[in-house]
């Protein structure tokens, strides 16, 4: 089967290197100018290539990055299988489509306001911390994408200011959420509803770029586990969805969930199941969306993935740690530019911070590793 | 680096398909008129591709099949890295050169002769027959793959009809070794001497062709593994040898080992290193051609592979099956051809041993799974 992606980046490359042993082969549709997959065949829009020359190309059609033109994903779906399918990326475009179902559904978020100017964003600020909000975070509703287009506020005579940085007509404004920890839940939905879930991950970022995930957690619960579950069931059930979603939380002190932003694709914060997992979330959303069984997700050991970031630092020692498993994009250093992963795996789990110690040390640039259950 | 392979068939890409985490691409040379390799770029010498263009495009050249034409092989190693070196490779294509390192380096192999006429081939049937062998194989010295070239005599006067058959200027004639099992040992040489070796695999055949390979075994002493491992140790030392070597060897009743052959290349009874073992054959012999630090060779549970040989079978039925991981090559089906693989891995032998007769059931023509270690 040809599988057909729109977008062309590492997590296509990724997605063709777990397709090929499954008898996929891919062509891949570019919209930004800048394709890095390298892998199968690349059709550049901005280069001339047409829409239909990539759908005579292919079977079923997926993504693998979600600030596509609408009307573009609409126009896919009308010729060819699309898995999610465009009103699933439709909401997940949309702070404020998203919200509303998060609210739907019932599955709980920070407390938020819609606002249409500098005032009404001066308002919800002042109305977020009466109740409470040591800050609040302004987002645009669209295109919003590793920490561009936000601004915090911790007061609300810096509305007007950050109105003016953020530079959209309609805001979502959030309480300031102090949460113990962000985790992530990836699951991945067939196309006869059947679903399976990933344990949870601990994520850490660093300027907006997540730098460590981890998992499995040794302190969560079962129930929290599938408090996390429960909600990514609702929204796989309720927009009919097809393939892996990701759907992002904060953990609060007393050990509940509160969902912050979901992703129609695979994610960075399930790498680690290239190596840590029975089936990766790369083969089973390809799994999903032509129409396979899904594999088993239980995690192997523990494993955390370390991002490689702007440089590629001391890769004959990255490969020297035990347990190291080396996933680079073929992309050229660039500041802040995601290069590739590394995802060590060990037996226990002081074992793999160590390990993580270790890689981290040989990463320019990278942040000391702490997780949220390690004593400082 | 940019890698060039000389071969383009399903172990060319395989190994693509773990140099692109390692940030390697691929270039492949195929002599043969029928690439499969289907990744990366290929030239087919036989639609007029020059050797000048491949060796322009590739920093370091490696080869996923040995029936290559010798002087081709030298020529690429006058003008870039080689590994395994043609030296490897002139000794791996001649069962002579063979057969006199492995006596040079005190590896136990069958009793043989060489013999050129049909003459001398009944001399030496009877020669051995009468030391107690039971049979003979007699074989072509150069060219044999997969059974082809060989012929199996009874009795010394079959053998102007043997030799008719094969039809080549010069023979080798072993003892039939009443052998417990075969089993095949991969180890992989580093730039600087570094040796890794897996776990022994038993191997299991029908008409030439490999059908399971299990590891690691049950009931393989450590000083078994030792003797394997000591045996490829002394040919990677002697042939000063960086990649994938595997040797195919036949445990006898009192547990010892018997040389039988060896291949310069990663191999399809290492194939369950994909899935059961810390890192792969593929990506180890990518990591040596390349000076990178080997990677652990331990496995990480017991690991069937199960060639899908001819047609593909019940592919959704296979992907049902629990720790079952589908590899194919993307080839159309055809009797006899190989197809694809299944990894099937579970926690513990009894569970793996259920899978392999699970798997074995969807796949046409498979022979019924019967290992040594299990009780008839």
């Amino acid at each position: 089967m040809r599988i057909g992606v729109l977008g062309a980046g590492q997590l296509g490359q990724m997605l063709a290197l777990s397709g090929y042993p499954l008898g996929n082969r891919f062509t891949f549709f570019d919209t930004t100018g800048s394709p890095s997959a390298d892998i199968g065949e690349t059709l550049c829009d901005p280069s001339g290539a047409t829409l239909q020359d990539f759908l005579a190309q292919v079977d079923v059609v997926t993504y693998e990055f979600e600030h596509l033109p609408l009307p573009l994903v609409q126009q896919v779906a009308a010729h060819k299988p699309l898995y999610p399918s465009a009103e699933a990326l439709r909401v997940c475009q949309n702070r404020e489509a998203e919200k509303s179902l998060f609210d739907a559904l019932n599955i709980p978020v920070a407390d938020y306001r819609l606002v249409d100017s500098a005032e009404q964003l001066a308002d919800a600020c002042r109305e977020l911390m009466q109740q409470g909000a040591a800050a609040v975070v302004a987002k645009s509703i669209t295109e919003g994408y590793d920490g561009k287009g936000q601004a915090v506020l911790r007061d609300p005579a810096e509305a007007q200011q950050a109105w003016q940085q953020i530079g959209h007509a309609r805001l979502i404004v959030e309480s300031f959420v102090n949460f113990v920890r962000e985790v992530s839940i990836i699951a991945v939905r067939g196309r006869e509803g059947d679903v399976v879930f990933y344990p949870l991950a601990e994520n850490h970022h660093a300027e907006g770029i997540l730098r460590y995930s981890l998992a499995p957690l040794p302190d969560v619960s079962a129930s929290v586990q599938q408090q996390a579950e429960g909600y990514i069931h609702r929204l796989l059930d309720s927009l009919n969805y097809v393939g892996v979603l990701t759907l992002e939380l904060f953990q609060q002190a007393d050990g509940t969930l509160l969902a912050n932003e979901m992703a129609p694709r695979v994610h960075n914060s399930g790498h680690w199941t290239q190596n840590g997992a029975v089936t990766s979330q790369f083969e089973n959303h390809l799994r999903a969306v032509q129409g396979l069984p899904l594999g088993a997700t239980d995690a192997i050991a523990p494993t955390c993935m370390v991002n490689i970031i702007g440089t590629l630092g001391d890769v004959k020692g990255l490969l020297e740690i035990e347990g190291a498993h080396l996933h680079l994009y073929g992309k050229s250093e660039r500041p802040g530019r995601k290069l590739g992963h590394l995802n060590l795996v060990a037996e226990d789990l002081p074992t793999l911070l160590e390990r993580v110690e270790q890689a981290s040390r040989l990463l320019p640039g990278a942040p000391a590793p702490q997780f949220s259950f390690v004593p400082s």
